[in-house]
């Protein structure tokens, strides 16, 4: 749990996810036209207990409830709002591969305040490509590249035998913070922030009651 | 937490994800052979606190204490136990898209017991061919091939406008457990457990912290 100022709510990492599941909701019943939405609905879909979705968003400044349920729009403002979606963040992606690819493709993260501005990789055959308006640039180029832009995020999946040398590489060229898709744990400086993406660890969350 | 049976301690998701981030690390030390791990080189690297991680490995039986650290073998083999990575897993991916391909790569996965069988998509450019010595089937096939094989776990990796009726698709086939990895929430029987990759959800827990 985090401060950042004296206007933030402190929200438990637990609630960001639950939040940003609601936000998914939203984001398909306005698409259907939906103009209200009961925590019952919500509740079914996640299936989660009704009085966890309340409470969850209880913490959130203007809700939108009215007598018949949220109001759709007014919720999902909110939920943005809270979780400050609207302070953009700009992000790259080293190593074009499929996942960095894939990554680079995924529309969604714009609507979260994530903006990926380019690719970066070694490859030859990759450099100069285009993926979803976003160029693949020369790692070579990526100390003038952070120099130039203001950057905070880089975004790490390149192969795993390559990912502490290249998490070296991003420390010494200024970089804060990495979100690590690779499965390594990277060693780098106090100063800088590391979310490791841990797909297996989610994945034996998933399957620990799987018999 | 689950309780998977009497012999099953109960983990709470938060230990589990920590405990594979621990395994991470104890497999990059024996590769570069070293005999043992003290818990403050493991707080060094995930920068969390010493006293926690001799917590977790306290739930763990033989965690492999000496004198001087813990072995890396034993430690690392007493997470695998406790944490059921020996029950394989048998799952196929549904989107043979940058995403579904980068996870067929993803060798790691063996490692942790899931075993990714084949892959599923309906465009003809992909039917028939390999990734990573998995096939790239029609999607027309599953019923059959559920059938024949016993699968437990559907990865899905179509794009959002697909994944509800895929999703449906999958529940007739009788599955029961679904990976979802695109942004949209899944509307299930009560009987099927979905678990959402919510990477936005994740992005958002990272970056709350950042100005």
């Amino acid at each position: 749990m985090v401060y950042n100022n004296f206007m933030k709510k402190q929200i438990s990492d637990k609630v960001i996810n639950r939040l940003t599941l609601y936000h998914c909701i939203l984001n398909d019943y306005i698409k259907k036209g939906e103009e209200y939405i009961s925590s019952s609905q919500i509740a079914s879909l996640l299936k989660i207990d009704d009085s966890q979705i309340r409470k969850d968003i209880n913490l959130l400044n203007n809700s939108g409830k009215s007598r018949v349920g949220y109001i759709t729009k007014e919720l999902k403002t909110s939920i943005e709002t809270t979780l400050g979606f609207s302070k953009n963040k700009r992000a790259y992606i080293i190593g074009a591969g499929n996942l960095g690819m894939a990554l680079a493709k995924y529309d969604n993260f714009a609507n979260y305040g994530l903006n990926i501005i380019s690719l970066f990789d070694n490859d030859p055959n990759k450099i100069g490509k285009e993926v979803n308006n976003k160029k693949i640039l020369d790692i070579k180029d990526l100390p003038i590249y952070v120099w130039q832009h203001f950057i905070d995020i880089a975004i790490l999946t390149v192969p795993s035998q390559y990912a502490q040398s290249t998490a070296k590489f991003l420390v010494n060229t200024g970089i804060k913070y990495i979100w690590n898709f690779t499965p390594v744990i990277l060693d780098v400086p106090d100063d800088v922030q590391v979310w490791n993406e841990n797909l297996m660890g989610n994945f034996l969350q998933f399957t620990y009651n799987i018999n």
